[in-house]
């Protein structure tokens, strides 16, 4: 039997699992997680983990793998995923976090089929009516949380104002910040801008007695300048934002490297830059920010980019890890019981 | 009196007018713009303007001043701007272009305002509800066109297919391209994804028969690759897919300016790196794709951002003669009137 934290991971999910996430697991002991005590329910094909787990000793022994010989494909809609998922390893991934076996489960697979997954298996929070997905996003002076990315597409102002005491909570838990502080993200900082959802939300923030930290409206370039640690929006605008920032970044990317290629001296240059060029990739690395936690649910779920590598995974494990050994889900309760109290007392109607 | 092709300018405009604009124009002059028969309306002080001008050989010999003391400040209100702004600057630059005295009016004030007066003077084309903006955007092989980035928070699916025509047009006259591609902005490539808007005009768009080169839905890391030529969104998200853009390049800079300090052979690479650094600034340069389009009046006008430096300004200046030289106003007619006929056939109801 297991001891100590365990980690539930649906070892099927992903580009390129199992593999990578036997690797990413074997590199997360290796590295970050070396002398952590964490353990791990792998849930998946046994005949498929077995040799793997046969490459990665450290991963061997301080696993227990749950068979089950069901996937969940990257093009499966959620709702076909309901019906025909039960038993997939994505499935078994969440139940052992509704049965209590761990404490937290993770899954590079298809995003809309783990939210409604965990929807169905863990259920919503009191009050909260769908979950967030909330990603973390490099800027100048550490590492901000923008939510939601993706799960809600339409929202109304008591979702963003829930959105922005979870998102809190979230800070808090990952880097132990005192009072971090929120905005949110509009086209423009005058009380007019954006639409009627977001005034209302800012009207609500700004009115609240909770003791947010809230900066008010903030606009697309203040997510990379950290101008805030927490940066509230529907789900469409975060999905759009955080791709359109990849892209930017992989466009620069680009652009560098063909500004280097050339003749002889640019290729010396390159050789040179190297250092340089090393601690830059590390500061912007996609794979440092990997990993995505569904907030609002009672149990945490993180999501690991479908296409990262193990180093992405590794992180994505450590976030687990990290967010697993604080009262994080005691903190959101208090936070968002406090924020529907504030809306009963204040009568607010989104 | 002036002859040939006519600019008209609110030379007092953005942060650093009107300083700025007359050396955006002489820099214009100077550099892509030497030998263009192109003339300019200065609307502004003359008494701020004259002095600048003496130091402007190249745009005084090419420029009227139509003077004025009223300006519109970059906090007015739309509102604001309309009642108290008639005779301003920006007014009159706008005015100019009603009266046809000028083929394109430029501006690099306050965005709202500057949209209000458009409207109210140009009046919208038949059958469009509001001016798109459509801003340009740098791409791995060549540029793209964003629309709308700003002037519509709430759209219909009648708006976003009026983007797509009117943008296609604006690809079209300005990169003379045959048959842009355009692509539909959305959080995945799925039919079911996004809202009942976005799925309604990619259901309008598919079924088509104007011959627009549609290439279906694309997601935010595509407006940089450069999937498509054309990406058509509502305001709110390609504000902020443009802002968020500008922010994560703003943030590989800084990140690469550290990356590069330190010690003294760090301090040689940025020497060294210089070229390489050159070329690559001069492709991401956010000055090189400065000008945007209002999409659907009457008249073009031109916004230039309001921070930019004379080199900013002077490839709004280009933007706004490349168009002028076409027939782009009439091309956007031929196909708005087109997609309306085909909106009446299949009794198209957004």
């Amino acid at each position: 039997m297991l001891d100590g934290l365990v980690i539930s991971i649906d070892a099927m999910g992903g580009d390129e699992a199992p593999d990578m996430v036997i690797k990413g697991l074997e590199y997360f002991l290796t590295h970050e997680g070396k002398g952590r005590r964490a353990r791990f329910l792998l849930h998946g094909d046994q005949a498929k983990l077995t040799p793997l787990l046969a490459k990665a000793p450290r991963t061997r022994e301080r696993s227990e793998v749950v068979h089950t010989e069901k996937t969940i494909s990257m093009d499966d809609k959620p709702s076909q995923a309901l019906r025909r998922g039960k038993d997939s390893s994505m499935w078994n991934a969440v139940a052992a976090v509704k049965a209590k076996r761990a404490e937290i489960a993770l899954s590079a697979g298809n995003t809309g089929a783990l939210m409604a997954m965990s929807k169905l298996q863990l259920r919503m929070k009191q009050g909260v009516q769908r979950p967030a997905l909330a990603a973390l996003w490099p800027k100048e002076n550490g590492v901000s949380v923008v939510l939601d990315v993706g799960a809600n597409i339409d929202v109304d102002a008591a979702q963003l104002t829930e959105f922005a005491v979870m998102g809190e909570a979230y800070h808090k838990a990952l880097y132990k910040s005192e009072s971090p502080s929120i905005g949110l993200l509009n086209v423009g900082t005058e009380d007019q801008k954006g639409n009627a959802v977001i005034r209302a939300a800012h009207e609500r923030l700004s009115e609240s007695q909770l003791g947010l930290n809230y900066a008010g409206y903030v606009e697309g370039n203040d997510i990379s300048t950290g101008t805030v640690d927490v940066i509230v929006t529907d789900g469409f605008t975060g999905n759009i934002a955080l791709k359109t920032a990849e892209g930017m970044a992989k466009l620069i990317g680009t652009f560098f490297n063909e500004a280097l290629q050339g003749n002889f001296w640019s290729k010396m240059l390159t050789f040179l830059n190297a250092y340089a060029l090393f601690k830059l990739k590390r500061r912007i690395d996609p794979r440092r920010v990997n990993g995505a936690v569904f907030l609002g649910l009672n149990g945490i779920v993180i999501k690991s980019h479908g296409g990262t590598d193990r180093v992405g995974f590794a992180n994505a494990v450590n976030i687990a890890i990290l967010l697993a050994e604080t009262d994080f889900m005691h903190a959101i309760d208090v936070r968002l019981d406090a924020l529907h109290d504030e809306d009963d007392n204040i009568g607010f109607i989104p």
